[in-house]
C-alpha cells in the first residue's frame, strides 16, 4: 500500500518562494506583527492598550497585523457586547509558542546592541576610507 | 561619584519607538535579511549562491538585505582579487547567535504549519457565517 500524503508529511521550506511558510513567518516577523505578538505575551489586551504598548502603530496597522495573526491562529479575538463594545485581543497555545521565540531573539537582539552600534560606527569609518 | 552612562547601561527596547535596536531588529526579520541569515548559518557563500539558495529575492534586494547586515555587524564581506573579483559572505560571531535564534523561529513555525493551515480553514468557516 502507498501512504498517501497528509498535511503531518508535507515538508514545509520557507526558503522555497512558493511555500505557504512564507506568509505566515512574515505576518509574525512584520514589525507590527512581532511586536503585537510580543506585547500579548504578558496577557490579554484590549485593542487600545495594545496599540499604546506597540508605540508609534497607527490603528490601521495593528488592526491589519491582529487580523493576519488571528487568520493563521496565533491570536483570539474576543468580543464581549456586556455593557459596550469591548474587544479583547489574546495568544493561541500556538501564538504563545511563537511568541516565546519571538522574545528571545528580542532580548538577544537588546542585549547585544552595544556591539551592533559599535559596528555601525567600524562600518563609517571604513567607508570614509 | 555620580555613574557615568555608558553604552553599557542603556536600555534598549524594541517596544520604543525611537530605540536603535527598531531598525535593527527589521533588519534581521525582514523577509531577504531573515532568510540571508538562515542561509549564511551553513557557512560561507559568494553572492550568486546565496541568491539561488534564498529563492524569489532579486539581486537589488539581495544586495541591500546584506548591506544593512554587513553595517549592523551580522554579516563579514569578503572581496578576493586573485584571478577574478570573488564576493564571499559569511556570519560573524553575532551573526551565528542571530541566525541561530532565527532558525529556532523558522522551525518551530515549519513545524506547526499543519495547524496553522487548519486555522486558515476555521477561520474562512467563520467569516461564512
Amino acid at each position: 500500500m502507498s501512504e498517501q500524503p497528509t498535511d503531518d508529511n508535507i515538508e514545509y521550506d520557507v526558503f522555497a518562494s512558493r511555500c505557504p511558510s512564507r506568509p505566515t513567518l512574515a505576518n509574525v516577523t512584520n514589525r507590527w506583527g512581532m511586536l503585537a505578538l510580543g506585547a500579548l505575551a504578558d496577557g490579554p489586551m484590549r485593542f487600545n492598550a495594545l496599540a499604546r504598548r506597540v508605540d508609534g502603530v497607527s490603528q490601521k496597522m495593528l488592526a491589519q497585523a491582529l487580523q493576519a495573526l488571528e487568520r493563521d491562529g496565533f491570536v483570539r479575538r474576543h468580543v464581549q457586547t456586556t455593557n459596550r463594545l469591548h474587544v479583547e485581543y489574546s495568544l493561541t497555545n500556538l501564538g504563545r509558542e511563537i511568541a516565546g521565540k519571538l522574545l528571545e531573539l528580542i532580548d538577544l537582539l537588546q542585549t547585544r546592541m552595544p556591539t551592533v552600534i559599535a559596528a555601525h560606527e567600524a562600518y563609517e569609518e571604513r567607508a570614509e576610507d
